[in-house]
């Protein structure tokens, strides 16, 4: 069936299915959703079981959009807003999208604009015939949401075509006799880094994450193989988190001619956005080969369809797609994809953490159906044991407590993402509950933005913190204790004169960035302390420090004498350690028929399936690079 | 380095090898060759050891042509030729082709033309400028040879340009960082028919076979996934032989876009041809979907470049092959793929027999280097045992003779390739010997084409045929034995009164073809025999009389009572049983590291995965359609 006779088909069922008075204009597919025009907005919006039993009788994704002529004129339009919506919810800005007939409020409060079960939403529709979408105000100030917001405005007609495009991709008919389905590794198996993998059935090609090995030369996937290097053909990229080894070269695709849609949570999509900017920023400041530029980011950006936990959603004919909590960053998906009606489940679980932390709920374990599953093992090998979370925190407070006692500052080198937030609510707690001294934590480096991006996504953290934020008013990032370093001047005036302070600063393996500042004032007084929560790779003067080197080069011909404590705190990490990793697997329900393990070195991938074999009794084996893996 | 600079690199280090006096106008890369273009084709053709050097030193097939300025006219060169050329060769025509200087002989003993070490040939230049090849003229009148010969001839500047295009692409220079080799499963594995593999490197891609499985509904291999389906990014064809399972879909890949060439040896293509213009011809006929038209079928010829056993040949930037005696058919080729410098080898058995036959010697198992063998398994069950061929023909024999005495004829239903001229042989030496009654053997099908390409490649059979046919004159399928059947009136006289006498007749499995009408008149009378020799299908009419039916259907409404004799003769299979599948893979020298079993139900693959491991101690598993493994 064509296209359109699909939609004259959908047509038909929805008219059908709608109460007497109710009509519509129009259908067509935009992104995974379809979209219906209507000129009665407000009966659509009064009784909100009208589009949860379309939903249900079509078993597809429904957005009611208003026809032009029914839009009541934006300045009326604001006004009404005001009235309708409580005061506390601090509404900042309302952008209209005549195109979609849409409106996105801005506010501090989203949950009070939306009301009990989207109510207050269906009284503006009524009084003002817009749509409204609602979205946060960053309560802290990020460039990248803005930046990100701001572009997405000044490109609403291309999206829009974007969308049809995706849209009318998306539900072509199936007609395939063949029936199968593949896994092609393409990347970061049996290694950790450059991940990339391929999913495929006749109808449809699904590529997931497709990163870089960031190192002295950067490692890209083997993205010139012909299962992929047709760019156009695939049908959708699906990014699982933000991390620059899952995503670094999704802009790579798009500068050599994929043009679909790249499908992603709201925190990885504005988080991906600004580790890609910071990539080609550094790398161009580095001289080192810049693989692409910004413009290609924004293509990116324009493609990228932002799916919500939980939501099931058609990205293929024969393939839909769910994100589930990984617990491992902010936004990092669990990705189940369901192929055919009923065929077959695979997830694919990106990096993930099986345990509760400071930030995130542990990962989910439990679907509907699962027969395959792709696993992370970076902590996979039979010794990749870490020490308790809650040992770990202890450990950061007793040194802190010390340090800032003796008169010292602590230096904590961090990247940007995960490590650094989990840290600042170990040390907000500790400073409010009195646990350590009331001094001030300096954020330097891309940290502050990285905060600012999950202040604006408190959805996606866990729901102790969410309790605190949305119920209390608490909201731990907004800390009077955290201070950000924007200016060499704030740098040079905190080194000035050293005091009792936590600086949390990037590079994270004291590769470059403003922790080599810090460090080099730091170092030689022994009243300070250099605290590692992450880890420090071979190479970088972060592991010969952390091996005990007395002097570290600084510039051509000068050294640092490093005096200062040097500490190590293992159990920060993002990554569930093995016994995690094995419990993950033995308790998803339901119990999955096979599994690969992957992201990982040799030793953890092969000991790690070996482990599922033998404990879970379940078929496990490492996924090979280039390889390509029938699971049906 | 652009290709231009590889040849003018060539050409420099040509000249610098090059004896006083001896010079050349141009060198071009023509298909796997080097081709040198001289003034002096008689200094050349004086000393053999120019070229030898040459190719010794530059590790590439060397060809000398010369400029069009020194020929002698076609009709001057003709006489000469016959002076030089001994009478008793028998020339029956001479073609010149200008542009490449060569002229075709096509003589009824190639060998005296050749003369001793190629004497006779060097003779002919010295005197005619034009560089002479010589095919036989075949013993037999072939259609296929003939048609496939003249439309060669009458093609020259579009080959030419062709094998230009082949040697430029074959000769490009290799520069990716990357080493890795992949083998790709795309039909006959862990099944039979439609055997397809890809065999990839990051600068290469080679087809292996391209067949199709022959039933109601012709399967294809699975072409259309993304690692082929841009057929015009292949690097080139190989087809290990000529049965539709290993060949048939050649043509297809034509059609949709691939341009490059297909290497097989000589009786594989002339083969080849015969059975593709059968396949079209039968399957419009029955009013099947005819996969690709004859011009098809030419394009695919004039893209075929005859590679001899024992001939190693760069076919890639990184990759030569080398064709050994496969023993399952005439032209049938082991195939041995030399990857990079000295990085890997690899092995395609294709389909092989172990022992040898009456025609052909066993398959070549021992190689400079193998570290990888894809196997066939056909018979690679634990209990793929068969009857040994000596008995398979006395048994044979005794049917016959005991068939023929009695007055009756002997009915055998025969697949035009390869089990009919193994019969042949056996019932001419019988004749001879006395074994069996002289009776006529009549050839009925397409037989006697089939055998008649056979004749034509005499240097394709076993030892001894070759110094039967060449040493003592005696080429046992010009017996005077045997009759062609060549028109319904024959085959009516034939039939009209029944006598002792042999038929051999298509199709194999009395699925259709003359055998039928034979069968309709021959089996009510008890006197005659049926005699299957090979293997018949489930459902097929050959396997309900070998069930034992006594009625068969005639048309819509008649039936014939079976009352002749029915007779199985198993062995005559070109297959390798389990026990010589496990010796050749057990005396393989060198000892490969790895094997894969394909082209086998999926028991047969299993088992004989199982034992090679058990019993040869060499990893091995059956390949997966649509799988990948990575080798290196």
């Amino acid at each position: 069936m064509a296209i359109d006779d699909v939609l004259a088909d959908l047509r038909a069922k929805i008219e059908k299915n709608l109460p007497d008075g109710v009509t519509i204009s129009g259908v067509s597919f935009e992104g995974p959703q379809l979209v219906l025009y209507t000129e009665d907005p407000k009966k659509f919006a009064d009784d909100g079981n009208i589009i949860r039993n379309l939903a249900k009788v079509l078993r597809i994704r429904i957005a009611v959009r208003p026809d032009p002529k029914v839009l009541a004129e934006p300045e009326r339009s604001i006004e009404l807003i005001h009235k309708i919506v409580p005061a506390d919810s601090v509404i900042s800005n309302c952008y209209f999208d005549p195109d979609s007939g849409e409106v996105i409020i801005e506010a501090e409060k989203p949950g009070l604009v939306i009301g009990k079960h989207g109510d207050t939403l269906r009284e503006i529709t009524k009084e003002i015939g817009w749509i409204p979408k609602v979205a946060r105000t960053p309560p802290i100030k990020s460039k990248t949401v803005k930046n990100v917001r701001d572009f997405m405005r000044n490109n609403l007609k291309e999206r829009k075509e974007i969308l049809k495009d995706v849209g009318r991709k998306i539900h072509r008919e199936c007609s395939h006799p063949d029936q199968w389905i593949r896994i092609t590794a393409l990347g970061g198996c049996m290694e950790v880094g450059r991940s990339c993998y391929l999913l495929s059935t006749p109808e449809s090609k699904i590529m997931i994450d497709c990163g870089v090995n960031l190192g002295s030369e950067d490692k890209t996937p083997y993205l010139y193989v012909p299962e992929v290097n047709h760019f156009d053909e695939l049908d959708a990229i699906v990014i699982t988190h933000a991390h620059m080894d899952h995503q670094g070269l999704v802009p790579l695709l798009f500068k050599y001619g994929y043009s679909g849609p790249v499908y992603c949570t709201p925190p990885t999509r504005d988080m991906t956005i600004l580790l890609q900017l910071d990539y080609i920023d550094v790398a161009s400041k580095e001289g080192k080969k810049v693989p692409y530029d910004s413009a290609t980011i924004e293509k990116e950006l324009l493609h990228m369809i932002p799916l919500d936990y939980e939501e099931v959603t058609d990205i293929a004919p024969d393939i839909k797609l769910t994100f589930h909590n990984a617990g491992h960053i902010i936004g990092s998906a669990i990705s189940h994809f369901h192929i055919g009606d009923g065929l077959h489940n695979i997830v694919f679980t990106g990096d993930y953490k099986y345990e509760r932390t400071r930030l995130f709920d542990p990962a989910v374990n439990k679907f509907p159906r699962v027969e395959t599953v792709v696993t992370e093992a970076t902590y996979g090998n039979n010794n990749g044991f870490q020490t308790p979370l809650r040992d770990a925190e202890r450990n950061l407070q007793k040194i802190i407590k010390t340090t800032v006692e003796r008169g010292g500052a602590v230096l904590i080198p961090a990247f940007a993402v995960g490590r650094s937030q989990e840290v600042m609510i170990v040390l907000e707690e500790a400073i409010r509950k009195g646990f350590i001294p009331n001094v001030p934590v300096y954020l330097d480096g891309m940290i502050w933005e990285a905060t600012a991006i999950h202040a604006t996504h408190p959805e996606y953290l866990n729901s102790e913190l969410k309790k605190q934020i949305f119920q209390k008013g608490q909201n731990p990032f907004l800390s009077e204790s955290f201070r950000q370093v924007d200016s060499k001047d704030m740098r040079d005036k905190i080194l000035e004169e050293p005091h009792p302070c936590v600086i949390i600063a990037t590079s994270g393996m004291m590769t470059g960035g403003p922790v080599m500042n810090y460090f080099y004032k730091l170092a030689p007084d022994e009243k300070n302390t250099l605290v590692f929560v992450g880890y420090q790779a071979d190479g970088t003067i972060g592991r010969r420090i952390q091996k005990g080197w007395k002097e570290i080069a600084v510039g051509n011909n000068n050294t640092v004498k490093v005096n200062m404590g040097i500490e190590t705190i293992d159990g920060f990490s993002g990554h569930s350690d093995v016994k995690q990793l094995m419990d993950y697997v033995k308790k998803m329900q339901p119990k999955p028929e096979r599994i690969y393990t992957s992201h990982g070195d040799e030793k953890s991938c092969i000991e790690f399936a070996d482990s599922i074999k033998k404990k879970a009794r379940i078929d496990a084996k490492p996924l090979v690079n280039l390889e390509t893996f029938r699971i049906l």
